[in-house]
């Protein structure tokens, strides 16, 4: 009965058949290195308990939070992200070139409603994020793949593709890659800026992972290196406060700000205040530095935990990245092992990963032998144990 | 520079207007029977404050709140929807049937997600809430009005139209009307969800103001009389609860709702899970039958204190409606006063209100001598005080 509208029929992508397959997985004893949420024990429960005892109050903050807001979002929180998160990695913006939005995958989503129409081309990295391709798909765009290698997205490749395809936008994680944990180098970064304002196409640059790094040098966003306002910033604070509370923002140039307005308001009229109240005064009491110091930490062991358990119980042959940071590794099995037929076999030793192929929209059983290895969520012993269950699955399939 | 999708074109309608008017409006001394936005004295802010203390505690229950959630919503507030808002006005609706949607608005977005492509037809009131017009001019449907009454919308021109453009879905606010205030009949509501049955048209019900009633029957939803799933309910928290926190919410049948929750990943993810858990609690404690009592003493005052505001102030041959519950009355002018014109000069006598042509699709010129008036957010002195400068801005006119 129902007539579906067109864009419905491109959403039947590999997204939903992640979503899908893990849904299928509730037994608790599975030890699961698929999801990208945060450790529990990164959560700043008790500082947000704090903070809403001290702001719920019947006086203009207690009740900005639960009254109606602006599209653009909470004051306070933009000047936030300016001064706290933006100012210090060299990006200048005003409160004004930013938006809250309700969580990082939101941007993606009205910047969508702003310039896609259908056939319109994204360019996007191969591999990339699987649910914002699901995203592109929804508004009918045609995902092109760029190819990347160690330092990520090649941009000679970019520029070829953009004179081939004219695209509307380039989607890029130039930081701690997800799905390969990989880092756009400062050369490329800049370059990538440029040629958007070189021949017109927007970059959208996702940013969620930056704040999460644990070795290696920091480097510029690529909006640092915009002249044009051709870049776009998104970003989450889903790494660095809480992904419950469901907040991202976006920086953008007036032009386009003005048009993203008008998308946030009719998705959803405003984020959450009362998030965004609570997130605002986590910041402006200056809690951030300690908290990232402390879930840096966190993570830094996992990864480490991580890259030694791939070195210890996965084949001979098995390449892997070595992420300076985020959530991810990427891992490449030897031989012609098919990760996804793996994975059916996963749950009878409790364990759970994301096979590659979902991430390549090219498809031709690209990333075959491929898998997204999630550290963030796993304690360190669980981490050894599930790798160990993983390496004997492997290596029953290669007798 | 930017390329921006034709969807952008279409969305250059009155909604966009009536914000910028809007936003003008900053003299504090203004009084405004224009924004929909409940009472400060209606936001449970010192409730919340006390739930917060109780759950943001590192057990399940407080890193819920700050952990990723899924997109279809926290199961105990779906329950608290099934089992409190639901039930009792005779729907019946399981858990899976509901999905909370981030403020009421997105479940427009979402349902235009999945139904809606370019120049697909919507039967809209006349007039109808200028907010949903602009979501749908996003998705670029074409809006047909549809006859309204002293009962609302009127079925044999609905059933006309339906025969003539074929329409998707008709939109309609059945109870306390926004922009009208007016309750759609019981008989009406019975013959809508038929006629979306027989000619195979969703019946989008948007029933934000349903609990706010002040005096007559209550009337069952237009869900309850829907046994094939045309009819797709959506509601607020907004109202009853918070308008802050954002939460809405969407009952569908399993085909619909399969495609709502692809829809709702691709646009955010989730809804906030920090507001959701908080929420939940204040049903699940037992807070909503007291305060839905308490605020609707503090309205129904505002709405009677307004009705008689305008027999008293404003002139000879003006119609109004009385509205059994809601927010808005809607006011007819007598004589060829034109109130957009009016509303231009309101600012001078520090008062303001909603223009009526905005709110009507048609266009022509329809509604001209009409204007929203919002009681909810004035407390009734003020709404004295205001309705005596707004009757004699009218009276300089009328000379």
């Amino acid at each position: 009965m129902v007539r579906l509208a067109k864009r419905m029929e491109t959403m039947e992508g590999s997204a939903r058949i992640v979503r899908h397959l893990f849904s299928a997985m509730t037994d608790p004893e599975i030890i699961s290195f698929g999801g990208g949420a945060p450790a529990m024990e990164a959560l700043p429960v008790d500082i947000v308990r704090e903070i809403a005892n001290d702001v719920l109050t019947r006086d203009k903050r207690g009740l900005e939070a639960l009254q109606y807001n602006n599209p653009i979002g909470l004051k306070d929180l933009r000047d936030v992200v300016a001064r706290i998160l933006l100012e210090p990695k060299g990006v200048h913006a005003e409160a004004d070139d930013i938006m809250i939005v309700n969580g990082g995958l939101e941007a993606m989503n009205l910047l969508c409603q702003v310039v896609i129409g259908p056939g319109d081309v994204i360019l996007v990295e191969s591999p990339s994020f699987v649910h914002c391709i699901e995203i592109f798909e929804m508004f009918q765009a045609h995902c092109v793949a760029v190819e990347t290698d160690e330092d990520g997205i090649v941009p000679d490749d970019a520029e070829r593709k953009m004179k081939e395809y004219h695209p509307k936008m380039v989607y890029v994680i130039p930081t701690f890659h997800n799905p390969t944990g990989k880092t756009l180098t400062r050369e490329r970064r800049q370059r990538l800026a440029e040629l958007g304002s070189q021949y017109d196409v927007l970059i959208l640059e996702d940013d969620p992972y930056r704040d999460l790094r644990y070795s290696g040098e920091e480097l510029p966003p690529i909006k640092v290196f915009d002249k044009t306002g051709h870049t776009v910033l998104a970003n989450s604070f889903s790494k660095i406060f809480s992904p419950g509370s469901r907040l991202g923002y976006v920086v953008a140039a007036p032009p386009i700000m003005e048009r993203l307005l008008d998308a946030k308001t009719a998705t959803n009229s405003h984020t959450s205040a009362l998030a965004q109240v609570l997130c605002a005064e986590f910041f402006k009491r200056g809690y951030f530095d300690e908290h990232l110091k402390k879930i840096r930490a966190i993570y830094r062991e996992r990864r480490d935990v991580m890259i030694d358990s791939i070195d210890t119980y996965l084949p001979k042959g098995t390449k892997r990245v070595f992420p300076d940071g985020g959530l991810f590794t990427w891992v490449e099995l030897p031989g012609d092992i098919n990760t996804t037929e793996l994975l059916q076999e996963a749950a009878a030793y409790k364990v759970a990963f994301i096979a590659g192929e979902g991430f390549f929209v090219e498809g031709g059983g690209k990333g075959r032998n491929c898998m997204r290895i999630s550290f963030g969520n796993v304690p360190p012993e669980k981490i050894r144990i599930g790798m160990e269950r993983l390496g004997r699955l492997i290596a029953s399939k290669m007798k």
